[in-house]
């Protein structure tokens, strides 16, 4: 057992903190001033983004998540976790690194499922950071804290699969660089409970596809990104475009789930990381009733108090990431959901703290506190609310317990 | 001892309710549609309002918050309350039956300070309900949570006041119908720390007022009212438009306090309640693997919790406004700083479950709680910050324990 | 609605808390002191108890707990409820006044539901306070959260009942002066749910009634009180001492439990505010690092807290106390369950933040404060734990959203 | 960076879990039942005792605390931990394996700083497990939190130092084996600030030194260890008693406090990961209202989060160890008041939790669950209360944020 990262994880995260404080913080707010310019917010893509972009491709700072050593920088998890918690402190800096949600997950499902005709139509523009994806699993007329629940209909005719039915939450979608989407899809009702879905490649300009609204997240678009609610109406894609074969899609999942998760963790003990320094920031500088914060009340206690819980979160989530690396996905499922419940839970209260310190200003655009705590608010209901990942991690410890199955396994 | 409200109050409630479930939920969502088909949110007015305010005024629910039983409903605090809880439950009531902020307050500083004239001009038209004000109190660049920072500089300059420098978080000043507001500031920075500072009326047309931006409320905009940072250049007021007397400021302020902080802590109160009551039917009506929210895990208790955290609050709210009503604010003032606490800590904790029993639509614009969510949250803020509220109770609680006030009483 | 006493409650509370300081505080350490120097703990009762009970018979303040006006003080709940509260600031108080559980249940259900026999032989001695008496309900091998689930065996046989089986928790017992105690038992394991337990009086003399063991409580043995480990072997009572009659153990279990409850929460409430009271001594007197505590850090928010959440949890168990009155226990109940799960909860969070405040002597016998906590801990898990309380004011809560009973109704 | 203890630590847990298995769990009961059959429970040592360390020490399981690896086992502290920990699960354990406090930390002491006769007299014997000792460190008096308060008077007169004044909770000074103690005191109240104390060696029996009385915990004695209050009147000691020097007793202090804490951390976490077991195992056992605990409402949520909690605070606590190994106790200071705040929060609440699982059981002397409770609850105030070790995370953590020291850093 060790603490110290290796010498390559921290020379990168020197390179990638020189590169924040360079180039990404100073820009944050002209990217918002640049997308405010186009007459929707999700109309456009602010230059500054393809400038940043081509900058952390030269600096070598490019697909950092990807495991694959010959597309991407071949790091391990627990390499990439303290690079991706660097990324997880601006709002604009994943996509400067094409290290965003979804187009990671998508890029490593079609690094791993892909054909070599899917690679070359889609990954690879994926991978040079030339278009975005997005992907389509919550469903709003069903519970898609239990993914079995996910129905949307994909009826094979002939030579195609034809789709019909309602996504929401496709983040990713509302961006006009967004050219494709995967999809998860019913394909067999009457398959086994977990082989009924499959997942499925739908270019976003197929006839059909049609994006009915942006959802806010609180008050916030996410332009040009975005949360769309989009319907699909006889959507014909050809059958090549089927990821891994029918009745896979639950396979899939589960893969790309394990990363997609740390990695969204990751980031957001890199977000309450901020939050705290602004907090300390704050807290040295504000001077209400003639002294610092620092020295008043319960400021001192809600930074020592964030320390804590975010070194703790840190902590487990860098064995959760050790143990994907060395004993797998499967076997580390409870260190994974800890995480998925942890990470967000502390990283709102840290975030709420440093609001608070700042009053008025924490609420407005001015620290970026409140988008921030809305982000993440998301993350305790993505992919699973909290309560089905307690629900699994009492159901791992309880195992032991249990003297015969019958008695409690009953549901 | 008695825990009944008065037969007046009981056919009030119902008045209100019925009036809220026939006319202000149905159109919740059609006010925020014709706000977005103005060129600019803060550019016009929704027609359903005026609407709305014309059927409330018919109705005679209008004007109930102001005790003055002439010109409004001549209502108690204590009768008001559980009428403001109701109007609390949705974003436009407020507006509908006259009772918004913070105009309540700007009209009962006019009743009770202003001058004949002041009164014909200003308090006539925010009484109809014709024009809208706004309350330039919080200013960036100092410390607001301590009033006796406030300083934009008045200076006295023949029949005239001169006012130079910023405010912001003025709330309302964003509707075009805004068109007045009272302003906090400096007019001699050498007399005793609570004579410092006045009190003036300035019309919003007067030159050299100039919004400078609306600050968002995590990504929203309170459109039309909004919350604008404002610029004072030179503007220049006739002297007659300062009320009450130069240095007398702060007394006007503790004036208005106690009821704004009443009349906020009943509406979250209200929002606490239709957020449990949105909880409710989820709970009911949703049912991930099977069974229905309502009967698993932890749902049951976040919702008995919720009952028992807001029926606290309410008493101790009503509590405070029956206090104010026999024993005045002053002695009512512990009480008052409790409830400013609680009231919003409680709401945040209660919205913030129904958010997470709700998923996804839970952070969306198809439930109102996000949107409360974000309201609120502004109240542990606005008006001092939980922090010196709870100071302030703590040394109230103190000092029967103070043997000699030296010794802890110097700071 | 009004939050005013009565002027007859106003000076009962002036009479009670003259007493409590003139003769209750000073002799807790005597009291312990006397009780240390019996060769046993539970061998013998210490003289001041009845020193003092002398003197509260004479002040008038005796039986204050009883409804009943001829054999009590005929007082309602909201009137003995702030009376209540001031007894349960200190541990021997209750009994100096005639008032503590479970003897104030018991004369409850003898007043009630006894025949003149019973009155005579038992209701006469407690009411005197010259024996004591204990309730024989908790079983060790049920869970008893469920009541239904009382089955201690009570074989009727020719004129008398045959008792055989095992209570613990049957507080009161150690007490060599506890003369009697009322169990609850099964006499019929065929009959409807609610119909098949009985409750009888065992006089503790009855041959076969054997204490075992007398339970702590986190280290605390409640002596000469106590909480005993009951084996009741081949036991026999006479018919004549059944209580109402056969199959209704429930009924009277349930008519018992609203005023036992309210009267843990009053009594509950009392420690909390005696603790806030510690607490804001020892804040002005200690001055670790020079300056006092009440100065330092998170304590004034500690003070602060704790009185928000005492004023809150007191006037909700009021407002349960006065729909007992007006209302009924049974239209009260989720009034009663609400104060029965806050109430206790509340004052471990403030008897815990006095510890921390009164460092190492928190935890030990110089300061009433550990104990407080061992002994208000048993509150959450006594009669019901919170969680079952949770379920049903939930449950309540949820009535009217299920659309069909069928639905959620099931379980 | 790795989460995998070596093949050694494994091969020590392992052993020490079987010990603990065989020999520990089976005799706690014992143990109690022992200590109550002496006439006074601090008057002598249960048997079982004496054959329990006699098999430990046969096992090679005996000082693993020990750094020193002559002496001791030569164990890091990263390798302790994990052993430490699971000693920490029984109040029995740590004398078993000679492993505890304050024992350990007066071995360290002497081992580091002691004479060769001092060693004789007294290491020989505590390393052999032969006699006990205690720390006589906080006093009455002062707030201890500040140590430089310390101020019992060590007067030097010829070739002795005679010391006057109290001392209370010196722990293990009840034993009747305890035959030395280690005494702060103040030699120079004219020194500088952290060179007034020294640290003295004193032999129990000497004439002078007299227990007042034995401090509860909650109502635990925690015998035949115990708290005790002490008199030192004119105590003589001779001047060879000294510990490396006049004035040098804050430097002893500071060396002793990070091991001292560590342990205490993981003994900690063992007792919280013990009440999770506890709680399992009866979540899947106990079934009231006819279905098992874990099924029912939040008990899964419990028993997750638990683990959560748990793993959380163990790795900070694994990583605070490692830092002690490699770059020092000083550089790792502010993770030891990390994990001495967080360590003992966290396990109270598992405790707490296991408690409620448990109902009445819970606080009872049946499960260990209350004693753990009563004794992991005094860590929040020992060696410095969670507040003061907050205010110094907060302290290092603003360091960075100061411009100039003289702005913040003047209290």
């Amino acid at each position: 057992m060790d603490f110290f990262f290796s010498e390559k994880v921290k020379r990168l995260q020197q390179e990638l903190t020189s590169f924040m404080d360079e180039h990404i913080y100073p820009n944050e707010m002209l990217f918002e001033e640049q997308l405010n310019q186009f007459p929707d917010r999700f109309s456009g893509n602010p230059q500054i983004m393809d400038e940043l972009k081509a900058k952390a491709k030269e600096a070598g700072l490019w697909n950092l998540f990807l495991p694959d050593a010959k597309e991407g920088a071949g790091l391990t998890n627990l390499e990439y976790a303290p690079l991706c918690e660097i990324m997880g402190r601006s709002f604009i800096a994943p996509e400067v690194f094409n290290c965003n949600a979804p187009d990671t997950g998508n890029m490593e499902v079609l690094v791993r499922y892909g054909t070599e005709q899917q690679k070359a139509l889609w990954l690879r523009p994926l991978l040079d950071g030339e278009i975005r994806s997005a992907f389509a699993m919550t469903e709003p007329d069903v519970a898609s804290s239990d993914a079995t629940n996910i129905s949307i209909d994909i009826q094979s005719d002939g030579d195609e699969y034809v789709i019909n039915g309602r996504k929401w939450w496709s983040s990713g979608a509302g961006d006009p660089r967004c050219k494709v989407l995967i999809l998860m899809g019913k394909t067999n009702p009457h398959a086994d409970r977990h082989k009924q879905q499959s997942m499925i490649i739908v270019p976003m300009d197929t006839k059909g596809v049609k994006i009915k609204r942006m959802l806010p997240v609180f008050g916030y678009d996410h332009a040009p990104h975005g949360h769309a609610e989009i319907e699909f109406k006889n959507v014909r894609v050809p059958k090549s475009n089927l990821l891994l074969g029918e009745g896979r899609g639950f396979e899939i999942a589960q893969g790309r789930l394990g990363p997609g998760r740390i990695h969204h963790c990751m980031r957001t003990i890199g977000a309450a990381e901020r939050a705290l320094e602004l907090m300390c920031e704050r807290a040295v500088k504000r001077t209400p009733f003639g002294k610092p914060l620092a020295k008043q009340g319960v400021v001192g206690e809600w930074i020592a108090t964030s320390r804590i819980e975010i070194e703790q979160a840190r902590l487990l989530t860098l064995k959760a990431a050790s143990m994907m690396d060395t004993v797998g996905n499967k076997v580390a499922k409870k260190e994974i959901a800890m995480i998925k419940v942890i990470a967000p839970q502390m990283a709102l209260r840290v975030i709420d703290r440093a609001i608070q310190a700042f009053g008025a200003a924490g609420v407005s655009e001015d620290v970026p506190l409140a988008a921030m705590y809305a982000n993440i608010r998301t993350l305790r209901i993505a992919d699973g609310p909290d309560e089905v990942h307690l629900a699994a991690i009492a159901k791992q410890e309880l195992k032991p317990y249990l003297q015969s199955p019958i008695t409690v396994g009953e549901e």
